[in-house]
C-alpha cells in the first residue's frame, strides 16, 4: 500500500496520528492477512515519533540500547529474533534502585535479627548475628558474603514466602532512605523504569536476576517495576511442604539453594529461564557473570546479544563509586566492557534525570 | 457506536467477517481510546461460538474445566482473577503425556548410562550403576528416587543444558514408543492440548512442575506444549559457571539442587512462581503438594482455585493404571480429591480421543 494513501486520508479527515496508524494497519492487514504480525509493525512504526527513553540523553548508550530493540524486534532486519526468545534480565540493587549507601534488603535483615534477637537468645553470643545485635561495626566489616546469606537464611527460616513478602512490605511502607529522605521504592532510576517498559513494549520479557532473595524483591518488584513474581530470580533457600489441618504451607529452611550473586546469577539464568538472554543490565562486578552469559555463551554467536553496566558517576544526584567500595563494586567490570563488546552507561552524563520524583 | 454503522460498512464492501471486527475495532476505538481492551473484548465474545475442548466430551470435567476459566476470566464475575494471576501448573509425565510402560526420561538416562559406561569404568561395578548395565531386572526393581536422580546426575554432570537438551533432541528423534510404535512427541494428550490453548487464550500463563528435569522437558515442551523453557520447572542439579577463552559456560554438577517432585512441587513453584496458582493439573500421588499448594495454601481463600488429576482408566486407548503401580501411582490422590474437591479427569469417559494422531 503506497505511503500517500495513508496521508491523504489524514488530511481529508483531518485525524490524529493515532488514527493515521490504525487505518494504514487495517488497509494493510486487508493485503495482508496477518493481523499479529501487524501490530508488531504498529509498534515498530510508532517508534520514530515518540521517544522510547526520554530521560535519557542522547549518546552512545541510549544509541546502543534502541539500535538492539530495533535491530532484533524489526521484520526484516538481518538480527531478528522471535518473540519467544526476547528475553532481557536486570540486576536489581545498583541497576534498577539506589543501592547506597548500602543494599536495602541489608538493612531489613539487620532489623528482622534485632527483631528477633529476643526469641533467639543464642544469637547474642553467636557470630554473626551478635556483631549486628551489638552493632560493632568493626566486626561487621568484617563479614563474609557467606556470613550474611547465614543471616537472611536464619531470618527467612520458618517463614513462608507469603509473611517474608508482607514483612518486607510493612518494612518498605516506613523506612526511608538516610540522605533523600524517601522510601526505597521512591529510589527506583526513572531512566531503567524507560528501559524495562521499551523492551516489554517490544514484546520481551524482562526478569530480575539478583543477589537478593526473591521474597524481598517479589514483594514490590511487580508494583515498581512491573515484573512479576515469576520473572524475579534471587538467592534461594531450601524449604519444607506440609499439609496440616487442611492448610498446605511452604516454609523456608536456613540452608542455601542457591546464592544468585556473581557466578550463580549465570547458574540461576540457566535453571529458572533456560534460554541466554538477548540483553543484560547489571552495575557491579557481581554482574560479570550474567552479562558474559548472555553475551559470550556458546548460543549467543546465533543472535546479537547487548550487555550493559550501569556505572555511577554523579556524586550530586545520587553517588560516585566503582573501584572503591564494598557496595556494588566495579573494577573488574570496567576493565571487561571494552573487551567484550559491553555498553557503559554513566549516569552522570546519560541520564537526565536519575529518580522519578525528579521529572 | 451503533452496530448498524458496522454492517453497512460491511455489506457496501463485502468484507470478510475478520475485517468485519478490525472496522468495528477502529470505530471503537475512535470512539473509547482503548485499542487493546477493544482486542480483549474481541476475544470474550467470539468465546461462545467456538468449543474450547472439542476432545472432551461433555461431563462434570470439562464443565468444571469450562466454569473455572470463563469464571475467573469474565469481567464483572465475582471469581474474575486479574491477568497477572493466572498461573496454571501441569504435571508432566501421565498429565501432558503418555508415562507407560515407564517415564521417557528414565529410558533416556537408562540409555546415557550405557553410552556413558564405557568412559566411565567404575560404573560397572557400581551401583546403581551396575543394576542399569546389567540390565539386572531384580536390582532395578529395587532402585529407590534417590537411586535414579543420583544417576540422572552422574549423566548430566560436565554437560551445559544446551547439551543435554541437544542429547534429549536427538534421542526423542528416533526412539519410539513399545507399544504405540510412535515417537513420544506424538504421544501427548490431545485433551491436555486443548486445555493448555484454552487457558492461554484466556490470559493464563501455563507451566510445567515435573518430577523430570527442565533440561530433558525444555528440549520438546515449547513445539509440543506451547510452554517455553522459562516456564518449565523440574529436579535441578547444582552448576558451576566458568569463562575461558572468551566461551562463558554453565556446567551441571551431580549434587542435586531440588527434586522436583512430591513436596519439591510446592517448593519449585513457591521458588519459580512466587504465586499460589489457580489451576493445577497432576496424575499421581506425586502432585498431591502440588494441588494442595494451589487450592489450600492460605492465600489460595483470596480466589476460586482448581485442582484435578487424571485419572487412567483407558486400557484399549493407552493404559488402566492408579493404586497399583509404581509409574504414576494414584492412591491417595484418589482418596483426597473428593475431600479437597479436587476435579477427577476420567479418560475412558471424559475424553473423545486420546493421542493426536486418532483425531
Amino acid at each position: 500500500m503506497p505511503a500517500d494513501t495513508i496521508r491523504e486520508l489524514v488530511d481529508e479527515r483531518g485525524e490524529k496520528r493515532v488514527n493515521l496508524r490504525i487505518r494504514a494497519l487495517v488497509l494493510w492487514q486487508r493485503e495482508a492477512g496477518l493481523l499479529f504480525a501487524a501490530f508488531l509493525l504498529a509498534g515498530c512504526a510508532a517508534a520514530p515519533f515518540t521517544d522510547p527513553l526520554p530521560s535519557w540523553n542522547e549518546g552512545p548508550a541510549k544509541a546502543a540500547i534502541v539500535k538492539l530493540v530495533r535491530d532484533t524486534t524489526s521484520p526484516g532486519s538481518p538480527d531478528f529474533v522471535p518473540a519467544n526468545e526476547r528475553i532481557a534480565t536486570f540486576d536489581n540493587d545498583g541497576t534498577l534502585w539506589c543501592e547506597h549507601p548500602m543494599y536495602v534488603e541489608v538493612l531489613f535483615t539487620r532489623d528482622r535479627i534485632l527483631a528477633k534477637a529476643e526469641q533467639n537468645p543464642a544469637w547474642r553470643t553467636q557470630m554473626p548475628f551478635k556483631a549486628v545485635i551489638d552493632n560493632d561495626q568493626a566486626e561487621i566489616a568484617k563479614l563474609t558474603g557467606a556470613d550474611y546469606f547465614a543471616m537472611v537464611g536464619a531470618t527467612h527460616a520458618g517463614h513462608t514466602s507469603a509473611e517474608i513478602r508482607k514483612a518486607t512490605a510493612d518494612w518498605l511502607a516506613v523506612n526511608r532512605h538516610p540522605r533523600f529522605d524517601r522510601l526505597y521504592t521512591e529510589l527506583v532510576y526513572q531512566p531503567m523504569l524507560e528501559v524495562l517498559a521499551y523492551f516489554r513494549a517490544n514484546g520481551y520479557k524482562t526478569f530480575i536476576v539478583s543477589g537478593g532473595t526473591p521474597e524481598f524483591i517479589r514483594s514490590f518488584a511487580e508494583k515498581a517495576y512491573g515484573i512479576p513474581p515469576e520473572q524475579v530470580i534471587g538467592t534461594s533457600f531450601a524449604a519444607a511442604y506440609s499439609y496440616d489441618n487442611g492448610v498446605a504451607l511452604v516454609k523456608s529452611e536456613a540452608r542455601v539453594m542457591l546464592i544468585d550473586d556473581g557466578p550463580g546469577k549465570a547458574v540461576g539464568i540457566d535453571h529458572f529461564i533456560g534460554r541466554v538472554p538477548i540483553a543484560s543490565f547489571g552495575n557491579s562486578d557481581g554482574d560479570i557473570a550474567m552479562l558474559s552469559t548472555a553475551t559470550h555463551s556458546p548460543s549467543s554467536r546465533e543472535r546479537k546479544r547487548f550487555g550493559a553496566l550501569v556505572w555511577h558517576t554523579d556524586a550530586a544526584r545520587e553517588y560516585a563509586y566503582d573501584r572503591d567500595t564494598s557496595v556494588g563494586r566495579l573494577s573488574q567490570g570496567l576493565e571487561l566492557a571494552p573487551r567484550l563488546g559491553w555498553t557503559l552507561i554513566d549516569v552522570k552524563s546519560d541520564w537526565k534525570v536519575v529518580f522519578p520524583f525528579e521529572k
